[in-house]
Order: structure tokens, then C-alpha cells, then sequence
């Protein structure tokens, strides 16, 4: 258990100390984990985006990860702090919905309340427990302390109600859209979709939507709630620069882009609306 | 002296290639040392800002950490590049005040002017010694290198005036606004608190305050410049969303927020003003 | 080959979790190696940028040291992905140019297309090479796999056209604006420049213009397009705080800087303009 990979997700900002403090409480307790930035950068309190985020970056890191996941807008109320263990990597995190795509798709081989003394910092503040709670409990994993001592076990791991997704007759796929990323970008939830000998996989990602095939063809179309309809293109670089597209992002979720350009900037739509993926009549 | 930990606080911001290639430098010396990036979005030219976030994430590195911290406003001029040595860590960093926090905490001791030209790079710029001067002596501390090989004592580091904490009769203490954080709190001089017992501990921080005990009830209450009074909670949480609150931050000094909202956009004050801690009547 | 130093520089931004991904990836393949973020704020498809920022932190890395560049609009089209070695460093890239700068100065000793399925992820996405193709290369080339078993030998990698740089009689130099860093400096074609002995060394960076020497004396002025002239000085110090000045960056590019104030946000200059360095009469 020498060499863990920790990912790190908060809400914290770059601008100020907390990131930097985490590690260093992590670097004392575990000198030779492998620190990795997801993000630092969410906006602030959102838990949603949180959990979408630390459910899309987990598959890639290699097995045994801990995950340090501190957004935490209830932070000294009586919310749990908790760690919770899958058979190939480990959350630490408040306990405030920040798993709830990752409780959705299997349940954790253990969890336990981070409540023993020891496996926090000497003084615990009221405001800043990712440095005095989550930080020493991820370092202590790193360096081999069993999930077990970290304290009681824990049950019935807070959920937020998951964006809506149905497969309706046709088949068509409804959904809703979630949030942009980077490049402008809109993430929606139709998913998880890929391309296989003709037609369309869908393979289950929300509990609400079944497996599936969909025909490719007819092709596609992607109906939004301004009416506006797009095709759906297999990347930016198929669409005229400046013109709006739909297409299967990198973990098979509907996207819509603005070929080099920004969607976000660019579409009156916002977290939460409706989005349909038809066909072409 | 193998695996150190580097603590790096920059105002260089994440867009350039300032960052990444002082890391290279210190690669290139010091393969083993752990870097652990504090901020680099510190604002251009703030030495008294850069001071204050040095301080706060000292003590939580582990023993034998070196901080490179370079806000270099005087870059080329006659203004000293210094490393200088406490017991647990050492900074190096010019010599214009960023270590004024810790200089009022203890003397070093031991302190260097970085002159000596086999531990500078070959071709020192008159606009980067991050990548020169300062970089290069982390590395080289990093790797093992004793402080004196650096240069010749430097003595009388320059310290700008600190900012203002009083006690006064009550007791109460004024004090001032320092700046806010990524989540809009704003950080205040008041302080360094701890509840305890029934009373609230001063302990001491600014060398213009002595320790005290404050009585906790009757409750306490904040003053602010504008007029507005506010109740010391123990964490955001307890008070409604939208309303503005002060609470001890995590390094004991008050602080003032708006659960789930932003002080910084809400209040009319500005750094240097003053703030008063007092009770209910 | 076990500790190999890995630059980053890409368009991502910090708030997704792509960067976070791709470290992610070659955590599970080359678990020793040292990455060091150079940038991932490059402002989205700029490949001009990304190109200059590439080639100036490439000479501060450690020998050995593998480069991780996306910046990608032409994801998924027919553009190819590469890996090209020089004598102490390896790219790997998207063909869209972004080895333009490093080209110029000297041939790669191999370059290859990263098809061989062995060192991609299992499943391409069409969107997303950085976590699929070029991530999985960087991580292998860091383990020690030979830069022949990623794929076939690529020839004619893409270059755009060089900035313009001209020596004219005078000796004058005549050049364009880049772009702006974080403290607002416009950075210039001009150079690159070392004072030394009394007159100015141009030594060669752009093959449109020869190495020479340039007169320090009398005064260099720069001359932009607004009509504005200015001294060319040592450091911002130099200059009263508040105006602008010319002074040789830390690479040896001519910059335009005001002291503790922004150039980027003081001049009416834009990239692509033209800019003289001249002599005062």
C-alpha cells in the first residue's frame, strides 16, 4: 500500500491555501502517496456537480485510489464524515450526497463514520474539516491504516434524487441537461450511448433507463427546448466551424458544442431542462 | 535530506510557463523533492497578501520543509534574494517582506543572501530570478545542500508594518480586514481564537496583542464599518442561507460569510478597515 | 528510465476532470514518473500559442523529459497523432503545428503516428484523444517502451508560419506582438536579445532572421504601432510605477511591461501587429 494514487475534488479555489494545506497534512502522513488534482475549481456548495465529477474520474485511476472529495457547504453541523470503500478504491468525503452516482451504480464493500480521534488532526475547527478530518483519514488509508479503524461503521450514506433519464417508445431517449464544461460545452444525460456495427448501444448508467439498442439510422437528431434541432456528428471537427452539433462525448453522454466555439455562450438552455434525442422523419 | 517536501506560493498565475519550468529547474536538482503547490494566484505584486498565506501554511508541512515564494515586484533592482532557516523549515524568497509574519513569530536562525553563482543558473535574467535565483536554491536545499554554501549572513530582513490588533477595555479587540477567500469570506485580524470552557482564548499572533481570555457570554458580537452587527456562530451552517454571519476560522482568526452566498459581493468594506469584536447589551 | 520528468500543457482548464483523468492514466502506467504541470489555461485551440509556450519550457526540463501537449480542435478528424524524440526530450502531440517552434530549430531524430493499438486505451473515443492516445503514449514512453513500438514513422509533420522577424538596416529589428502573460507584459518576436560588453547579442530564433549585433548605445527605443515610443530598460523597477516600458524578457524576447500596472490592458495592441526596435535621434 506504499505508492497510493490520492485524487483530490473540491470546491477550495486555487487562490487560496486549503489545497495546499490538505496535501501537506497528506504528505506528512503519507510521504509517498501520489497526489492527483481533479478539480479545485467547483462551484462552490455544488455537491451535484461534485458527484458527477468524482463519478466520471474514478474508472480511470489505478486500482486502490483514495479519493478525497471536499465540498462541504454543511461543514461543522451534524452532517457524517465519511470513508467509504468499493473494491478498487476508497471516498473520503462528507457525507451530503457527494457519492451518490457511485451508491447508484454499486453499493460499497464498507463505510465507516470518521470519527476516531486519532485519525484526525489534535484540534478539529468547526469550518475547515477537510484539513482536520478528511485530509489525515485519506493520508492514514494511504499509508495502510485498515478502513475499519477509522471509526463505526456506517449506514444509509446520504443520496440526492438522480437527473432525470427514460427510454420512451420510438425508441427515443429523454434527458436533461446537466452542466458545461471547459470548452463551453453542454454534458446532457443521454447515455451512455456508443456506436457499435450500425447501431447504438445504450448501456445503463442511471438506475431510471434500461440497456437498449437504438437504430443509428434514420439519422439522429437532438431536440432542445428552444426547439432548435441538431444533428448528431461523430466530433466538432465534422460541423462547419461556428455551427451548433450534438455528439457522443468521452463517457458516452450526448453533448452539445459550437465547433470551435462555446455552446454555453452561444444556447439560452440551463441545468435541469429537458433534451431529447429523436429521429430524423 | 532525500524526499523534501517544496512548498511553492507564486503570483505568476497558471497561464504561463513561469510555474511549470521553476518546477523543471528544481526537477532538474532535486529529483526526489516533493512539490506541493500552496497558490500561485496570488495577486500580482501583493507582498502583504503573499506574507500572510506564508504563514498560514507553514506549520502544517512537514519538518524540514523549504517554501519558495516568489512575489518579486523589485525583480533586477538592488532589492536581496534570501534564504533564511528556522528550525522546522526554511524560505527562501526576496528580501521585501514576505516573511514578515514569521519574522514576527521568531528570528531564523540562520539567513543567506543567494549571491553565490554556483547555485544560481548560469545566465541570471533581470526579470525571472524565480527560474535563476530562487528555484535553483530551493532545489539545491532540497537535495541537501547546507544553507551557508548559499552566500554570505544576511542580516535586518525588511518587514513592513504589520496590520493592526488591539485589545481594548471590556474586553474587546479592534482589529482589521485582511482580504477574502474563494468563498467570499472575509478574513479579519481578530484573533487568534479558541472557544474553550466557557471563554474564548487570545492567543497571541500579533505582537501588538497580548494573550487574553474574553469572556464568551454575554454573546459576542461583530462591528463592522458600515453600521451592521453581527452574531459570532460557530460555523456557516448555523446561520439562515443569505444571512451574514461571523464565525472563528480555521486559523482562529474571525471571519465574516453569508451562508451559501458571498461576503466579499455583499459587504461594503475593503481591506485595512477596521473591525471590532464586542458583546451584546 | 524509471523516474522520468512529464510536462503538460494543454487546453483543458482546471475545472473538468480531464486533466485529472490523463495524469490518472499514466499513474497506472508509469506509477514513478514526475509530472509537472507547465500549463492548462491556454486559451481553447490557440495551437499558435500552445507552440510558443511549448518550445520555451522545453530547455528548463531534465534530460529525458516526455511533453504532453493537446491542444486539439481537430480531435477525431483525420489528423494525425504523434510522439517525436529529439537527443533530450520527446513530444507527443496532435499534427495541427504544435511542434512548429521546436521544428525550426532542429529536426527530430524519430517521429511516429501512435497507432498501434498496444499503447491506446481499448476504447478510442472520438473525442477525447488526450485521455485515449496521447496520455497511454506519454505513460509508456515513460516506462521505458521504445518510441518505435508506438506506431510507424511519420514524416512532414504540420507547421504554420513562423511570427514575422526581420533584420532591417540600422541595424533595426522589426517584429510582431505575441501575446500577453499574467502580469498583462505583451510579449514580442524581438530577439533573442543578451546585453553584453556594451552592445546587444542577436542570437538566432526565427530562421527568418540572422544572428547579429546590435548597438546598445544610443538608447534603444521600441516603436509601436500606436506611435507610442518607448526606452528599453533593464526591469520594471526601472520605470516609474505606472508607465510603460520596454525591457528584454526573461527568454531574451523584447517585452512591454507597465510597472506594477498591465501593458495588456494600457496599450491598444493586438497579436499579429507590428513592432520596431529602433534607436533614439
Amino acid at each position: 500500500m506504499k505508492d497510493v494514487t490520492i485524487g483530490l475534488l473540491t470546491d477550495f479555489g486555487l487562490d487560496d491555501t486549503y489545497v495546499g494545506v490538505m496535501k501537506a497534512v497528506i504528505a506528512g502522513l503519507a510521504p509517498r502517496a501520489r497526489l492527483i488534482d481533479v478539480t479545485h475549481t467547483l462551484p462552490p456548495g455544488d455537491v451535484r456537480q461534485a458527484a458527477f465529477k468524482l463519478w466520471q474520474c474514478v474508472p480511470y485511476f489505478p486500482p486502490g485510489a483514495v479519493f478525497l472529495a471536499v465540498v462541504d457547504p454543511g461543514v461543522g453541523t451534524s452532517r457524517r464524515a465519511i470513508a467509504a470503500a468499493w473494491d478498487h478504491f476508497t471516498v473520503v468525503a462528507p457525507d451530503n450526497g457527494l457519492m451518490t452516482y457511485l451508491l447508484a451504480e454499486s453499493p460499497p464493500r464498507a463505510a465507516v463514520e470518521l470519527t476516531h480521534a486519532e485519525y484526525r488532526r489534535p484540534q478539529v475547527s468547526a469550518t475547515f474539516h477537510g484539513r482536520d478530518v478528511f485530509a489525515p483519514a485519506a493520508g492514514h488509508l494511504a499509508r495502510g491504516v485498515r478502513l475499519d479503524r477509522l471509526g463505526p461503521p456506517a449506514r444509509n450514506l446520504l443520496r440526492f434524487d438522480l437527473p432525470r433519464l427514460e427510454l420512451l417508445e420510438g425508441p427515443r431517449l429523454k434527458g436533461e441537461f446537466l452542466h458545461t464544461d471547459r470548452f463551453g460545452n453542454w454534458i446532457t444525460t443521454l447515455g451512455r450511448l456508443t456506436e457499435a456495427d450500425g447501431d447504438l448501444e445504450l448501456r445503463p448508467w442511471l438506475p431510471s433507463c434500461p440497456p437498449a439498442h437504438l437504430p443509428l439510422f434514420p439519422r439522429l437528431r437532438l431536440l432542445l427546448p428552444t426547439g432548435l434541432e441538431l444533428p448528431v456528428l461523430r466530433t466538432f471537427g465534422e460541423a462547419a466551424e461556428g455551427t451548433v452539433l450534438a455528439y457522443i462525448g468521452s463517457e458516452g453522454l450526448l453533448e452539445v458544442a459550437v465547433n470551435r466555439g462555446s455552446a454555453a455562450a452561444t444556447l439560452a438552455v440551463h441545468p435541469g431542462q429537458d433534451v431529447l434525442l429523436t429521429y430524423e422523419v
